[in-house]
């Protein structure tokens, strides 16, 4: 039935219902997060079955064997995602936290209260787990979600899909708590539900997500690229930075988070980036560099303008730089104000590079890889955002709610306050 | 000099210079406000002055009386400034403040710490002390400023910005840490500005903040209109109820969170309508409502989709409901989840009320006109957001901030922890 009807149409009617969503209390959410594992657990096999079909699909496509092994739901990848589900039950309520309580006069209370955003569009690549790690954050949150996953996992999701609504319906939540989009088409239908759709959270290529924030009205949560920069100073272990500066490029090479570009001390090049070249070729690393690098180390000769090149792939840029307020004043200029990091044994300098580096994540002598919601202990994410409005780095459960200040009175008048009659005292309670 | 520039180099300047002017410390940033507000009082005659030049204008242009008073600028503003900016040096410092200290593992340290939003533009209404409340609390928080005031003011404005920005250069901010723009034009230049610029706060008519919406791709924060409502419960006190209803409607008929709808319990209409028509009656509110409550009281009839106006005007619209539901849902339609009011004794009426509705303030008992930054005790407001993402409702301080995650390593790379050598510990400090 949901199929002949517009996302238009489908969108209104969550928003009616969003209202109803966000009032469940925290033991209706947390008991339809133990009905949606309950219920994925019972429907191993089906949920098995689908996802097979989903692999011979990908497979007579020839697809890649990395895109193959992330489509891929066995037991497994049913553990960890029932006990990520565990978790976020154990994780406290996001709703209705005070965060303010004052008393503005006698008998006139303010209170900041934590409330859910409404209804979310999210659309997210080609893994299963990330649909049910999306709609369960969205159900513990109190949010409606529309969920638009990758096409190579149609029927894992579908199945999936089916699973987790109607546990969620069953036990309390709206009709219009969630509604799979399975078209391509429906992407642009949901980009001009502005009114009814409060958020828009695209993960996906860089120029799949600049489409999404040129073709929309709706704020828009994520990021496009991830430039990150490591820069070496003068102060720095040389070691370290062998090690770290391989580990940020190679350890997960597709991440928004790994390296692109190293900015490395003057004073320290000659000693250090033979040793950092050296590790990174053993790892298939191409090195590429301004003329100045190139009379140190083996490299592709570069331009400036090319520093703002996300490769995503075994390849790095490399320039030298006079002190940390070049390097800070290169990474704000080109990167992407995702996460950058320094490596650095002096104290000043470090405090300097994170004061003044104007990223999400600012990181010491250590990987840039770290700039994830599971490894900053949020659970999990829904994505990351580069954005300075609202949640930005990794977002979690806190990022998917607002607020919204309620005013308790009994009978107050503000001709009253206007006039002199009457004061206010501001008491926080 | 500035004025040859163009507004995308001036802000490109700004934004190259926004990470020092974030870098601030909180004893310099309140230096430069005691020097802002010394410099006012010692040239308050020249102030006075070019406040007059403005004076004669708005007569000979022949402004309406209420415009003509909000122009001037003398000894009382002068003093009421001067104390706003006292009142800003003694609040706490908004940024550098610690939201998160986490232990990721050993040796492995997340902070979450505030920082300053970077180059925000504020196009203002035409009220001289506006300038200087923007510009103080941009300096408080540490953020580079566009300002563009009404052009009724304009001899003001500028003796006020040529005042503060010298006084903040000479005392510690860098030179690019704000511009004046004064032409009309230079707002469409300000909303290409994307990438320099990071936040466009407008203040104005419904119309003028659609239009700046429209016409960027920077973020906006702020609210087009403000239809507030007043739902008068079955179980109200109606003289309270009265009371209430006066004050939100006439107090100040221009502003955005007076009350435009009301809407009565059919339960309690025949008691309390001819009532609350009799107090607006001799205030000169002219009511119009559906056919049913023209039966009950002496109205203009309306149809249900005129419920969408904001009248800004001694008028009011008038419906009958059945119930809170029913309250709630016609506010979530057509309000502009501004700021909303529930009348009743019924304590679980009202926390029904102030769950479900879907604005930024959700009052019980006391005036819609309550919704704004001094009331709530914030010192001063950049204006009220309607916006759920970011910041809601008045926007003071806080909302002129976000925050950066900070993490302080010893050579930690990600793949020790993929591959099980390490593992994360998460222990809040």
């Amino acid at each position: 039935m949901e199929k002949e009807k517009s996302m238009a149409e489908i969108t209104r009617k969550m928003k009616a219902d969003s209202f109803r969503m966000a009032s469940l209390s925290e033991e209706v959410r947390n008991r339809i997060l133990r009905a949606v594992k309950e219920t994925l657990l019972e429907n191993r096999e089906e949920i098995f079955t689908e996802n097979r079909k989903d692999l011979e699909q990908a497979k007579s496509d020839n697809l890649p064997d990395p895109v193959i092994k992330r489509l891929k739901f066995d037991e497994h990848k049913l553990a960890s995602v029932a006990e990520g589900i565990d978790q976020l039950i154990g994780l406290s309520d996001p709703l209705n936290r005070k965060l303010m309580d004052r008393e503005l006069d006698e008998g006139l209370r303010l209170v900041r209260t934590t409330c859910p955003i409404g209804v979310i569009g999210i659309i997210f690549e080609s893994r299963p787990d990330a649909l049910v790690q999306i709609s369960t954050l969205c159900i513990k949150s109190g949010n409606c979600v529309v969920l638009k996953g990758g096409s190579e996992t149609r029927n894992t999701n579908r199945i999936l899909y089916e699973l987790i609504s109607r546990a969620a319906i069953e036990n309390g939540a709206p009709e219009g708590c969630m509604h799979q989009a399975q078209a391509h088409s429906e992407i642009d239908e949901l980009l001009n539900c502005y009114g009814s759709v409060d958020l828009i959270i695209p993960r996906g290529s860089n120029s799949f997500v600049q489409y999404i924030m040129n073709h929309t009205k709706i704020p828009v949560m994520g990021h496009a690229d991830g430039i990150c920069h490591i820069y070496v100073d003068k102060d720095a272990d040389v070691d370290m930075a062998v090690k770290i500066i391989t580990d940020a490029k190679i350890q997960y090479t597709a991440a928004c988070n790994a390296a692109e570009t190293l900015l490395v001390n003057r004073q320290i090049a000659k000693e250090a980036l033979p040793k950092i070249a050296k590790d990174l070729r053993a790892h298939n690393v191409l090195l590429r560099g301004t003329k100045e690098v190139s009379e140190l180390i083996e490299c592709q000769e570069m331009k400036e303008e090319e520093f703002r090149t996300e490769y995503l792939d075994l390849i790095i840029s490399v320039k030298l730089v006079d002190d940390v307020d070049e390097a800070i004043a290169h990474i704000n200029r080109y990167g992407s104000h995702h996460t950058d990091a320094i490596i650095t044994n002096d104290h000043e300098t470090a405090e300097r590079f994170l004061r003044l580096v104007d990223s999400a994540g600012c990181y010491v002598n250590c990987s840039t890889r770290f700039s994830d919601g599971f490894r900053y202990g949020f659970g999990a994410e829904v994505g990351i955002s580069t954005s300075k409005l609202h949640a930005r780095g990794p977002v979690g459960l806190e990022g998917l709610t607002t607020y919204k200040y309620l005013l308790y009175g009994s009978g107050q008048t503000v001709g009253e306050y206007a006039d002199g009659q009457k004061q206010f005292h501001f008491k926080d309670l």
